[in-house]
């Protein structure tokens, strides 16, 4: 029973149970409710596994949110994968290939993996989705990205939400977008993989600049500037990649940059700010409980910028702030500088 | 003296002394400092324009900002037009063509144009521009527009800011934009004044729906799908007009539409978050001191968005509230419907 047969899948895996993680199960589990399906959630600790298990509450990252009862979780990999036809990933960006080589072994055969992670690996400068194809052996039409103007805890509160399923194969990015439509979430189909995933990894980047001009009391004349061209940004790397412009205008570019950049849920909005507000990044890692996916891509895209031969002014900028080579206080007048030329001039 | 022979202007009239038209008397005030080049502003109010002679403050939309004392204020129209070789309108779009009238007479010999106005003519459906150029008998290339990410109130503070000068004739366009380049105001020539204006235009009635999505407390990613799929809308109606999807990209379209739906300081957000929490449209008019020119101008953009074929869902929606055909609380499920499509399908 899987996409290749056109039956919906009766097991889904969720490795990650962080906030994205437990809230994709929460949205699989309600899409699942009169179904025999079953939603399993991999979890590194223990006591987080239990919690669901015993309470149906993540006490971690989401403790105000009620699970669905189909969701269950365990901390034993095997068990989970074990005849999942549907295997969904969210961990943190950086160890993503570690973990897979460890998971590669336990993958049901057919399966399709979607990733909804929005990072880009550092050195070899890889998008998740290449990273997973590569370390698990996957044809493109079984790697599926899912990204949009999705903050986790509005969509755990079960506010209305859009988003974007994109996959090579179309029918693939159907066949998931089917079982993740629960009343509050909306999935679009899209084949543009590397415009879906380059919309999310810029987003971060940028939401730190942002970030950075509000930490600096820096007004929305400036802020909905930097937000503009960091769109151009990304739009001039997604295209280079060989996305499509279109994609960058739509929910998982756009969208995905404005509910990020306007939000206080947004961890690299937040990341931003504390360093606008004059904390070293020391400090602000040290606030931070979960991971602020900008900080720790924004140096690998730097290097995709250059390798591919694309202008990457708040990019490039943004690293310098967090390598310590450019001070809070001159980002701003950079940012509306002649220099980042904006209107295609 | 004049863009004709490449001489700066020495008399730049602004007519209209509400919020933008003084704020933007400011930057010509502030740029022209050091030359003999006078600013006057005529306003329709014998105590404003008192104020602002006497002790350089607009009382009543610019209280806390003290002006240039190379701008003066006068209600004699002939007087402040004569020998004004740029002029700046800032008035209620739909009171434009009847002043227009009243002011043609008086206009100087090759004078140019300028609107920073933001409405489409009701009846006509005309841009500001195009009334401008019928009721002056002016070619294109003294017709100019200036609009962006461009919040009266923070550039008034002196906040650094972006902003678009469009002109069929981007010589003419420079010719303006010479002239309004303060430290903290920088703008980007633009050939496309089409796009500008529509951009403009949009944005207000966008802005009205994004703000009754808060009143009715929907959350962060409801408003970036709706931003989304509104400068969707805008580019739809720009290409259909002759304008270009490059300028919708830029600061005049995604920028001025950012940043008017960030803002509490913006008259249409805010108008529409009166909406979605309640209050009748009367209600509404009766607390704005001035005009939210996005509830003027819907109606004009949804007949012209028929006259010319172009699908217009969120400004036909947002006609539907303003008109009392639907209630703020349908408006909500409607706004993420699947007939709203996004994805380009």
């Amino acid at each position: 029973m899987s996409y290749v047969d056109g039956l919906v899948p009766a097991k889904i895996a969720v490795l990650g149970a962080g906030s994205w993680g437990t809230t994709f199960a929460k949205i699989l589990g309600d899409a699942a409710q009169g179904t025999e399906r079953k939603i399993i959630l991999w979890g590194r600790r223990a006591e987080v596994v239990e919690q669901i298990n015993d309470h149906h509450r993540n006490p971690r990252y989401l403790s105000s949110t009620e699970l669905p009862l189909n969701i269950t979780a365990s901390t034993d990999i095997s068990a989970v994968l074990k005849d999942a036809e549907l295997v969904i990933v969210a961990v943190p960006a950086q160890t993503l290939r570690e973990q897979l080589r460890g998971w590669a072994p336990h993958l049901a055969k057919d399966a399709v993996v979607v990733s909804l992670m929005k990072g880009l690996e550092l050195h070899t400068d890889q998008r998740m989705s290449q990273v997973i194809m590569e370390e698990l052996g996957l044809t493109p039409n079984r790697v599926v990205v899912v990204s949009g103007p999705n903050l986790a805890m509005e969509i755990a509160r079960q506010e209305p939400t859009a988003s974007v399923v994109a996959c090579a194969d179309e029918e693939t990015a159907g066949w998931v977008a089917a079982v993740c439509t629960p009343p509050y979430f909306r999935p679009y189909t899209n084949a543009d993989v590397v415009g879906v995933e380059i919309g999310g990894i810029l987003k971060n980047v940028i939401a730190l600049c942002v970030g950075i001009c509000e930490g600096r009391k820096m007004g929305d004349n400036t802020k909905a500037s930097v937000i503009t061209r960091g769109l151009a940004e990304t739009t001039r790397l997604a295209l280079a990649l060989g996305g499509k412009a279109e994609t960058l205008s739509g929910l998982a570019g756009l969208g995905d940059l404005v509910a990020t950049c306007s939000s206080s849920l947004s961890r690299n909005h937040t990341a931003g700010r504390m360093l606008g507000e004059g904390l070293t990044l020391d400090e602000v890692n040290n606030r931070m409980t979960q991971t602020a996916e900008g900080i720790k891509s924004a140096r690998a895209v730097k290097d995709l910028g250059a390798k591919v031969g694309v202008e990457m002014p708040l990019t490039n900028a943004v690293v310098a702030v967090l390598e310590g080579k450019l001070s809070v206080d001159d980002l701003g007048p950079l940012l509306l500088a002649r220099e980042l030329k904006s209107e295609g001039d």
